[in-house]
């Protein structure tokens, strides 16, 4: 099965940044075959589908590297809180009362279709039941590194983490050949679980081969705790029990400070940017400029649309640029390219992906997206990369193909049942809402 | 004439801030005549033309109080550049050399077009040929608070200050009696005019009664210049003499202090805030807390597709309401409904309008938009200020009322000829691209 994507401006996003005007792609079963000039590889592709991608960018399917695709069904249910406050007073509370496998199901399907109309082909993604979000990322044809959360509490899915580490075994058992889904565990983080616990899910990550997904120095009173606990930052207690490592996907990385970076970088670690959310809840700035001055892993992401209240990483590319350029009063830090960068091949690197996945090479998955560039907000356009981080959005996003396969084409998702999830979703707005009523959580 | 608006959730935005489930509007003329539930305005509007609303929120149409619209031909044509090095460098030189009256009657068309499509129903605008902005903001049918912009070097449409008065004061007698446009006089900034210079412009808009708008504080270097030259920091060398009054809209307003925010207060400036051009080209935070909590006018803003790259208030909304939460660490910080008002009703006191626009009552002018809340990225919404600033987007705008008029209907423009725009815009795009390249400006 041969596809020619041609027509468009390539943004290969490999080592050299080519951008070949009037480019072509020439795909052949899952994996990228060929990239050059559109009269080059043309005359080759005979019998090809083809597809035309004039007055597109075309560009790598975008990564967004954290995310809780369920918690789509609670967009905006608590505003105005503290990371703290709203986990503990809102969020826990909320997913108590409601979030079961069908809540999961649906929840995610509603979370993957912004995803992919909005142009990211891979997510990570930590949730309960998450055996149910690696069957939504098989059915809606996306990419998703999938990790089974583990905390210290009963948990929605499991009483205890010791019957949540052994659902998450089963979990990593049963997909750890799929094409599409990397499983994965998610330690939740240091102040929600036990050393033990977090040596215990390391273990079995390491036992397993599998990645580990975990939220890292995200606030202020993270920081505070760990060091009154256990006398060191949240990085340098995660290294001292043995937890960080090539395989670790650490979301946030805020309250970080110089020994941390180099630990993070030393241990091989993917560091995961979260501008919307760590704005919304005032958690702080992540210092992206100097991790990746350092030579760090850096993606970009959503986090859970509960936090932000979207799954939009051309919202978080916009947003990721200005804040470092506002935090460090330099408006030279974290140039546009640098941005799309982070939303391609460095997520890829955070995920530890990019072997296969972030760039348009020959050899890679063919996980591309075509954007229209024709729209009143992206006229003129005098340089393509800040073109994408500043003036184009997810509607922008015209067709996007994962490992080969075209999952949305012309803005309809063609795995998905986008009026189906629209009513379940609705269904549920009522659901939650009456549960928060009911017993008011304030 | 009568147009009904019914079916919809309507925010008004007045004084109790009443959110009218299946609401209506009834609409006579320009101006709102009565708002209420749909079961009682419909049958008291037999005869009237009918718009239904239903799946959609009805709100005032969008204020956008700083704009320089005709720069969206510029959009991007510099990036990662200090302000004073943006303007002295890129800006001023890409102006001395592509603008003239044919570049500002299409450039203001493609600002304006992408406003309304935006939900934006009024602008103020900082420009050169204002009175070519006059006439486009005519013929599009939106609202414009505009000012012919007074600067010490020789600018494109003027060579002397002196020659730029003139032109102002006629552009102000011919525009004052039009229903919507507000003429006015634009003084650039402290850093770019004379004491002598400043003082005219305040005594010929004092003279005509037409608004002053001018940037105030909005960069470091700006407040240092100030302090040098004069021993006053920018507003306080503004207030010194004289320049400060009810008529005064003030863009930015970040390097203030407490004395800074009290005279803004006392003498009625409005003060409009660009969080993406602030953080873009890294000026600064502005204090929206203070100055809201002291009572301030305070607006909301794109600034020029040159700094930002769009004209979209809706992602102003909802990076305003997170770059005072991180920037305060505090995410109670300017809540969503607060973020509402400063892109309406107080958007209007800021262009001291209130008394005309910014709200649905009774009495007001008609101007109202639209808002589609059925798509994937908008669903489910718990809360409809938070929908507003934290999910929906410019494209969710189906229907934009100026005056009574229906200016864009399910998303197409009915009085601005769009293919015609961008095909200038293309035109203009090599033009620009072109005078950079024979005389690079670095």
């Amino acid at each position: 099965m041969e596809l020619l994507i041609s027509g468009g401006t390539v943004i290969t996003m490999d080592a050299e940044f080519r951008v070949i005007e009037d480019g072509a792609v020439l795909v052949r079963d899952d994996t990228i075959a060929e990239v050059g000039a559109g009269s080059t590889l043309a005359p080759r592709a005979v019998g090809a589908k083809t597809i035309d991608a004039s007055g597109t960018i075309v560009m790598p399917g975008m990564i967004n590297g954290h995310a809780h695709a369920a918690m789509s069904l609670f967009r905006g249910i608590a505003e105005d809180h503290s990371l703290d406050d709203w986990l503990q007073r809102y969020i826990f509370p909320a997913e108590g009362r409601n979030v079961t496998e069908d809540f999961v199901l649906w929840g995610t399907r509603l979370g993957v279709l912004e995803m992919l109309r909005g142009g990211i082909t891979t997510f990570a993604d930590m949730y309960y039941f998450e055996d149910v979000v690696a069957q939504v990322t098989h059915e809606a044809g996306i990419r998703g590194v999938l990790g089974e959360t583990i905390v210290d509490f009963p948990a929605p899915d499991h009483k205890t983490p010791a019957a949540a580490l052994a659902y998450a075994q089963e979990f990593i058992e049963r997909w750890r050949n799929d094409p599409l889904v990397t499983p994965g565990v998610a330690p939740h983080s240091t102040y929600t679980l036990s050393t033990e616990t977090l040596k215990a899910t390391a273990a079995l990550a390491r036992r397993l081969g599998a990645p580990i997904l975990i939220h890292i120095a995200e606030a202020r009173f993270e920081s505070e705790r760990s060091h009154a606990k256990y006398g060191l930052s949240p990085v340098a207690y995660l290294e001292s029990i043995g937890l960080l490592g090539p395989d670790v996907i650490g979301a946030h990385c805020i309250w970080v400070d110089k020994d941390d970076i180099a630990t993070l970088i030393r241990r091989g670690v993917g560091a995961v940017h979260n501008p919307s959310s760590n704005m919304k809840l005032a958690s702080g700035v992540m210092p992206v400029v100097e991790i990746l001055a350092s030579g760090g892993r850096v993606g970009l992401a959503t986090d859970s649309a509960a936090s932000n209240n979207n799954q939009d990483l051309f919202q978080e590319m916009n947003i990721a640029a200005k804040l470092q350029k506002v935090s460090r009063m330099d408006p030279r830090a974290l140039p546009a390219r640098q941005v799309v960068e982070m939303a391609t091949i460095g997520g890829a690197r955070a995920l530890h992906l990019d072997h296969k996945i972030g760039s348009i090479e020959a050899g890679k998955q063919a996980d591309l997206i075509l954007i229209g560039t024709g729209a009143t907000h992206s006229t003129p356009m005098y340089n393509v990369y800040s073109q994408l981080v500043y003036a184009l959005n997810a509607h922008d996003v015209r067709t996007a193909i994962v490992a080969g396969r075209v999952v949305m084409e012309n803005r309809v998702c063609l795995t998905l049942d986008k009026p189906a999830i629209l009513e379940k979703a609705h269904e549920y707005q009522r659901k939650v809402a009456a549960s928060l009523i009911a017993a008011p959580v304030v």
